[in-house]
């Protein structure tokens, strides 16, 4: 048998109940057919406890397999045994997402649970050494990666900050805790589970609705105010329910592919703006306070529902969407802070022109009251959009948005975001397959032949149908 | 307000249960935005028992909405008032499935429950003269259509044929009725129920797994062998127990987008081929009889796991399933009986040349421990495959083929069967949006181009990946 | 006979020898097969004598005949009465160039030789009445269309303004006009006619290449530096002789397609422009006066061989320069003027960087010794390069540029030029065909389903390299 | 100087007059910019007599140089020495054209005329013994590299066979001499002389152009129908004069970029196939014999003007003759065998269905009074037009032929063939560029990379189109 090693994709993390590492790691072996069992045999003898052993036909060539495996550690140089031991088997490596994961956003997380950091670090720097290529941050592979971001919140739902309307109400706080135990739990696949909000949440819910509803037809982008009415009738949009994520989950899966998972808090830019890539949005699940039912200082689920959820309806913000998301996976910090400073300026307070007048499709603007009347008049400064420029603009995250970027036009804005996006440098190009709902790094020729292949079978059907139609 | 028809899809239905006819239409409507509301009001308004309201974006032009109703009528003049309203506010009108669909798959399920047939077929023809043009076949145009084909099998499970081994056997018919009642209630969407299989089942399948398995080796073309480990190590195939259809679904959905879904028994051939085009296959969930674990006259769960299973998780044999059911919506009966003989000869029957020797990939074969042997020997006839030829050949369904089509690789059979597939004349065009799981007909200026500049992207993509590969 | 005209294109003008009209239509009919002599006979009655038949295989619909005609007309009513004429067999009509000719290049030229301005005026308003569509000046469809321009210079070669070193030598001014009779009388195909430079001009050339070529090595762009050994070699240039157009034409035509084509004096932009759709650079004869061999304020021999030539033997060059060609077919005054001003910041006085230093790649800078000293120095302000800017900066043309704009990378011009010019806006979509060397509007079914073959075959070509090369 | 050779493509010729051994090379090499003219000495050193030397930029790596050297050698050690001399700079080495030359076309005419045809081998031998891969014809890179065919006829034209009509006539052997030596001396580029036809001459022509055009109306394809007309108005087609074949080639260059190019006689068939790759057509400039207007048992000027040119005037039939004609660049000698039959059945004697009838597109046929009238009837043997079975159909070459194979339509016809040349294996992937008039093997990072680019441009460019045009 020859374990031969293609590339190897180690992540490793800590399991906070144990204190023993839990290692992931990816990697590729060419072998003859019928020998997986010999390999795995190999796998198994590292004398490591294996958590999960995954194998699939290769995505690289044509016979080799993929493995994904995870394992607990109980310190570092048992990762650094198993690392080495693969190692032997290794002719091409690539390693994805060890060395600058400290930077990125695992660090964070990791620190808030993780008391032997200094451990940590070293064990990073070792697998960091062992490779050449270690400058491109870690990113999900598969829709089921996401999993993994769901402990790893900055703010987590439970842990509100001091000026939150709530942060005192231990009811609050203690229901809030209640809910995001879904997020906590929420694995990809499942249906989300229901939530069974009081009437109090419900009447928050109807006072933040009837307000924004009124002010739609004057202030919402033409793209929103189409699709608003289909959540009426399709989702029970109304004063009196909160809308069940899993009901509008699957409108939007109908109508675009998007899809809603349910999440604790606020995620790092980079988690957040990875999920997009699989065209996934995090979504929040409970209610704002209702001392202030026109104001939160965070996402709730009015703002979800009332402002994103419209707009992920329409295929062409959908598209651009995700290509943000594409071009966060694997960027570098500086590019990852350009790319949340647009998605800032344009997904959350985008404003748009509509013939003369001026109007809004950031989520941030259409879920508040306030802001949204104050956006469209000539207080705050209007700049036109051009992502050069936007994606360097300082802004507070805490209060009215003292400058907006202003789009010639919906279409208009989604062009410049895909341009800005396109022209990004990285050292490899993704590709997202929405049938395995997995992201393909198109770095051998066997991908690139495929993805060839497809274009071609496109461009003929593309042709037969332009026969047939016109 | 105006309610303008665009297209207007009528698909008829008689429920079993209450002999009241079930109706769906789909068409679409432009209208100021905002004003959905008075349209569903003009609908509701027809008087009929709505059963369901669907409501989305347009796919055919920027500002208009498709609607899917379903309805209950107690007659059929009822249906003739509804589709005459609507008919009042249609410019363009475009039927798909009413008057052939008698011929089609439909009408057999039809036969089986539903007494007025008379009534019914006046109804069709009724319908079909309201519009120009009615001929081509109805066809699934989301993957939640498919449940339509859950009860319209034309052999059920529940009733054997008299050469049924289990035929006689009222307890393993008692135990399949209770198996196909997942098939029969399943939606898309859920996962598949696990079925408890009893001792007895387990042996009959371990006798069959231990036969089959001992033969791969040097029957099964080099694709199968490939993939079968991955089964053993994922999905639990083993002799010990039976895998479960979820478990080996989400395996398969993995690797290439496919998923099954059970079936009660045998579907017409345009409703299994037209499933592929969704990348869903039907499979059965219960095993044949204990009495001859060797032989079923009919596909079981050993046939589905052991023969084709480990096809659909080869990319390329993926890829040309849903092609030969993409080229099956809506095709005429003529070449539906084309592209399932085809089908027949290939996906069940095939072998191909591997170096000096031949192979089996059908999965006909590769389930039957006796032809399977004697497929491979010099006894029954040996032809090229080409599918122009292979299309016409006659066939016999209950004994071991006269005639083989020998590719001249795995890879030769795609590339032809995608080409004969490509040929077929239809009026119109196709194409799989795998986000939203539903078909395309690209019938429309907004529809091409969108489609313009996906392949545009795309080729954006590509380019930028051969920039940086090679 | 049915004559039916499709389009019809009208370009009239003044010919300066009979003060009579000079009119071309470009119109298409859709008649039986065979009876295209009847066709023939219609026009032919219609009274004017006609110098021009070219009737064509259609380029729009299967089974029609392209026409092109000129005719002398004696007056406007005449021209009135032919276009009437062909207006009763026509259904759908489309004018391009008729109106707006008059503010756009043609005027100027009119200008030079034709009196009654007035009349002619008058006379394309009335044409102009007559269509819907007159917005679109008119613009050259076959490269022999470019003959028309060989008259329309703005300063002929032998009018010299007063500040030129040669205004006031006799002899000088009888050389050019001697060597613009060359350009005068040229006619696309034709071989460029051989000058026999005296000893003074070679003597000219030999001091401007000796010391621009001493400077190349530390001024020029590595693009430049890498063609200029092989024009040495193929193309006899040093400091011995001039090289003659034909054979440095040839020689491009092999690198990249371009071709030279004797001019008389300066185009307007658009002309000049125009010309760079079809890959043909419009390039002087003579050579500056010898008084100031150094110094010249307009084009000459040797701005042109040692200054452009060099660079339209890059294939990305060639490319990006036919792609501003190509958006200023019919682009608005506007949008041209913009064009000819990224044209002069680039083509003409562009600057990049390679590595730490700046190197020049616009003619303007490499045929200029003063300037290309000057210019890499700190003295003039240098802007990064971005078209959007560059469009609307103003530039003196007679002395040095106060302002150069800096691209990142020859690359880097060469793709913001190109998205530039793609973004303009226009009402049509044009597309060069290299075999027949002429610009089809890409606006009919036929058209547009040709070319989307064509990419479909390009594609299937591409796919075939990629699984055989890699 | 580092003098690197990626690729070395080497073609000996003997020169008929010196017996001296004429070769080419072509190779590319790295080095330094602006050091070419030291890559130019070591060529130089060589000690061979050089009689050309082209240096042209790269088309496989952005910084090297493209070689093409003839040169005179004494005898075949000195060859040898050359290329060894080049060998020691080499790293990669591509010969395409040596060994295999032998029997490819080339030892045909190098049998006519030379005599020490072992030494010949010897060399050959010699040569392919120094590269691993030889396997490959040589084929034209460069439109002008068909100058190379001038002399290379199977059949002169002063060599009439014995059953000529013309066999015995001195005169008209005279006459025949005088007309060929324009094919035997017209080069590239230049314009084609014309021809001025004697009395006699003319007669022949208006003879069979009289009898031809009175039986095209019931015999004719559409598409030669179609064009006819624009042959009488444009290129003075009638029974007065013989058209010049320059103003004709002009003409297709008009409608399809093909153009017509003079020759003396029969090329092989390789020569005459790799023409039409170029979209150049080979054809005779004399007349049949007058004592027989309607019968020539090899092709004449008649049968090229009547049967040929107006097909290659139809965009379609230019594509799929100039696909037949990439297929052959390199191909095997059994490919290209089946490549002339299916040519010979198809562009000299095909049929096709129109409506009820069939009608001629083959020259063959379109060209003999006696064979069209008989194809046409019942007497051949009509098969379905199947490339695959035709390539290895037999015929005669002399009488008329026993079988035609009639195509559903004239665009199945070409379909098909397409399909038949694309399917033919070759270990490389041609492309031609129009704007170069040269090939490329698309065999670098570079070039396939290019070729994305351009179909990624290509395809923005179509999308736009639609956009606009929908």
């Amino acid at each position: 048998m020859t374990l031969r090693c293609h590339s190897l994709f180690c992540f490793s993390n800590m399991s906070p109940a144990s204190n023993a590492l839990k290692c992931n790691l990816h990697f590729s072996i060419t072998d003859e057919i019928g020998k997986l069992e010999s390999c795995l045999a190999a796998i198994k003898s590292m004398n490591v406890s294996l958590t999960r052993i995954e194998s699939r036909p290769s995505k690289t060539a044509d016979w080799d397999y993929d493995f994904f495996i995870e394992f607990q550690a109980e310190n570092q140089s048992q990762v650094v045994q198993v690392v080495e031991g693969l190692k032997k088997h290794t002719t091409q490596v690539r390693v994805i997402g060890s060395g600058t994961a400290v930077q990125g956003g695992m660090s964070l997380s990791c620190g808030l649970y993780w008391t032997p950091l200094i451990e940590y670090m070293t064990l990073l720097i070792y697998i960091a050494s062992l490779f050449v290529e270690t400058s491109v941050p870690w990113f999900p592979r598969k829709m089921s990666d996401l999993d993994s971001f769901a402990e790893k919140v900055l703010e987590m739902g439970e842990d509100l900050s001091a000026d939150h309307p709530g942060a005192n109400d231990p009811v609050y706080r203690k229901r809030r805790t209640e809910i995001v135990q879904i997020a906590k739990t929420y694995r990809t696949g499942q249906p989300i589970p229901h939530v069974d909000y009081s009437q109090q949440e419900v009447e928050t819910w109807g006072s933040v609705f009837r307000k924004l509803t009124s002010m739609f037809p004057d202030h919402a982008c033409r793209e929103h105010q189409y699709v608003f009415p289909l959540l009426v009738q399709n989702c029970g949009y109304n004063d009196k329910q909160i809308p069940q994520l899993e009901q509008v989950s699957n409108f939007l899966k109908d109508c675009t592919g998007f899809t809603l998972r349910p999440v604790m808090g606020l995620l790092t830019s980079r988690d957040f703006l990875n999920g997009l890539a699989f065209r996934v949005f995090h979504s929040t699940q409970y209610v704002r306070h209702h001392s202030h039912p026109l104001y939160t200082p965070e996402p709730d689920v009015c703002h979800e529902l009332l402002g994103h959820v419209p707009l992920f309806a329409n295929p062409d913000f959908a598209a651009f969407s995700q290509e943000i998301g594409l071009a966060s996976l694997g960027a570098t910090d500086a590019d990852l802070e350009k790319l949340a400073t647009i998605y800032w300026f344009t997904v959350e307070f985008g404003v748009c022109r509509e013939g003369e007048k001026v109007r809004a499709y950031g989520a941030g603007l259409l879920s508040s009251f306030g802001e949204l009347e104050y956006a469209l008049t000539d207080k705050p400064e209007k700049r036109p959009f051009d992502p050069q420029v936007t994606a360097v603009q300082k802004y507070p995250i805490t209060q009215y948005q003292p400058v907006y970027f202003v789009a010639e036009s919906f279409k208009d804005a989604q062009e410049k975001i895909r341009a800005f996006a396109n022209q990004m440098e990285r050292p490899f190009t993704v590709k997202y397959d929405p049938y395995t709902q997995s992201i393909e790094v198109l770095d051998s020729k066997e991908k690139v032949v495929k993805y060839a292949q497809n274009i071609r079978d496109d461009m003929r059907n593309l042709t037969m149908a332009l026969e047939k139609l016109m």
